[in-house]
């Protein structure tokens, strides 16, 4: 059974620039690779996705095209570089753009597009802020349906300050990055073929129904208390 | 068969005082009741916990009992109040002694104690930042071994300032904190269930002998440079 | 003396597109006019500002028309919304080009181009992140060189999930709000008075030179260790 | 004009361990000396801090004398470690129980015990979360009152994953903590005087009036919308 990872690369940097992420996003790919998962990296930067939280921005918009892609993936990827201490505006602009998903749910179980995929998230920063990055952006991929395996996260930082970035560096034999490449490898690999043999039955629809019951549906508009 | 959740309740607050983020617990326990899921909750302000980063901390030290107790569940919950835009510094504390389980990885596989059990979170805050404790918790959490389902937390706040907590503000009657607890508590039995009959079959150990081989073992420790 | 303020409103809408963020922008700036501050309000998105991290991306880059206006400012505020509880794509990619100002420090003292600013931050959400946007715009600001005055931060957000925005949910009689935009108002101006007759003398130049005597100069590139 | 400051050392160790945040804490105790700044350090987990959001809780607590130190210093600086990514929970501890002082303002203008001094912090870790510990604690303190100058950071971290701490990496050599060191040290400085002589006009209770003619004081309690 084929698994199909889509990866994300939220570099700022336009092809054919060198990106450092690339680098390591690459060094998972050749890891997933003999378990079984063909990946594809669309390099975010390269396209014209505007600012939104839809999935449909008008004339020239090509992020339907990448949305397609995920929908299509059993393995979805987010890499980013850290600017400033958090994910790249890149990366943030990739999660906005997914808020759309929230009301293509499926018709008979309300799940989002994303839903029973497998989550991972790739870091490099010449310094500082892989844990806020990961945190945050895996953080919204479950909310937006994944499934989050343990160690599904990836990264490399150098020490305080500005310095050399991970190519440079001779990040490919930081020990930690390569221990923690092969976790997330294997492991999101173990969670695509098990999502795929066991999809997750929640139905959301009947959930809401449910806890209209529970709530007020007839409360008054909030008011500046 | 039976599935057992232990609930850690990070409030700031001992017994008897009343806890909001319990009562947000209390019904997220009804709701996994009768999917097959028996909760114990422990508050964990009421033991003698010190501040460290071991399993056992000294005489006097009660976390290891509670340690005991996560290591025979198979969901793991923390629940935390929001204090400052964070997560309680008994939340932290908990995450803290949880540092300790890395090193007490299994023999032949290396997995650590928590691995292939399932995370949730509960957040309360009478206002602002549940998505920071949240998302740093269940991160935390997926270092440490667990799985992450989709929509894994429930939290509620108000809005902007000081104003009443989850209990006086009718927090349970709020639709969405409502429909998020039915998706948690969905996810998390179904994933529970799933792991047990699927354990995670990744051996860490092995892992690290291979990534041994594509690292530097031999590099001169780390300079200010 | 007047003071001037230019205000990056970093909505993800084009104009003429309602901005909830600059509903609470224009309630700051009405609090400053009385106390002597100009202000300028920048739609980001507006302008086609390229990704990257200089103060100069090539052919058609607008970004550096808005850095002239920074640089000429006394008071720098950054408005914002939350998406998926941080700040907007928009607000990132404004703190990633100000990267560029660390390299066009003054020839004598080396101080960035912001040094002695009066930095605010203005944030509006439907549900909350307004901590982690708040601290992470401000601490940036900060380490380019801005002030931060006490409670030099305005948010608005509504309670826990999806609802009504800023202004749709009346948030301009929220008390907090309210209350927070007068703080912010009267410090900034305080402060942008006070660093005018007092600039800050540091001399960063001849602390990275004392520092370069207590460091390593000569050490080796790291290594993966 | 002697200045005075206070740092707390929120290490997760009691004396007489040896606690990294320490030694770079005293690195910047000797870099503030010359600039007219007499320091003293709590170390916080020696004393009986009681979990709470007030400034007296019960018996026993030992905050009271620690926050009247805090309430007569210029200069008020937080150190603490990385654990998981973020401060520490001594950390956390140290910030909610100055929630307290939220109540204590001055009868006159009603501006917070800790407002107008200066705020820095100290930050170590092995390895990434320096940014998210320091923004959140700048932000924090300067909520509860405090000035937060430029570059008021100063943080050593080592590259990804586990790894020698401060101290044995040699961290005292660090080209980019040193500087940074010197920034703080001389901008903390700078701040302290200028704010003695300058103290902030902001009259709190002035403005909560102004803003209650602006709100809605009679709306009913938050619905569960």
């Amino acid at each position: 059974m084929a698994l199909k990872a889509v990866i994300l690369n939220c570099t700022l940097k336009k092809s054919p620039q060198v990106s450092n992420t690339r680098a390591l996003i690459d060094k998972v790919i050749e890891l997933m690779k003999p378990l079984g998962v063909e990946s594809e990296v669309i390099r975010v930067v390269d396209y014209n996705i505007p600012f939104g939280v839809s999935s449909h921005e008008g004339d020239g918009d090509e992020w339907p095209s990448i949305l397609k892609k995920l929908r299509a993936a059993d393995i979805v990827i987010i890499g980013t570089p850290i600017w400033f201490g958090v994910r790249s505006s890149v990366a943030q602009l990739v999660i906005e753009r997914l808020d759309g998903t929230y009301g293509e749910g499926d018709p008979q179980t309300g799940q989002f597009p994303l839903y029973g995929k497998v989550a991972g998230v790739i870091v490099t920063g010449n310094e500082d802020g892989a844990h806020d990055a990961a945190a945050n952006t895996l953080f919204n991929l479950s909310h937006l349906g994944c499934v989050v395996p343990p160690n599904s996260d990836c990264y490399w930082v150098g020490d305080a300050g500005p310095g050399p970035s991970y190519i440079e560096a001779g990040g490919d034999k930081h020990m930690y990055t390569n221990k923690t490449a092969r976790y997330m490898a294997h492991n999101v690999a173990f969670f695509a073929k098990l999502m795929k043999q066991n999809p997750i039955p929640t139905n959301l629809k009947q959930l809401i129904a449910d806890a209209k019951k529970a709530s007020q549906d007839d409360c008054p508009p909030r008011h500046g208390a």
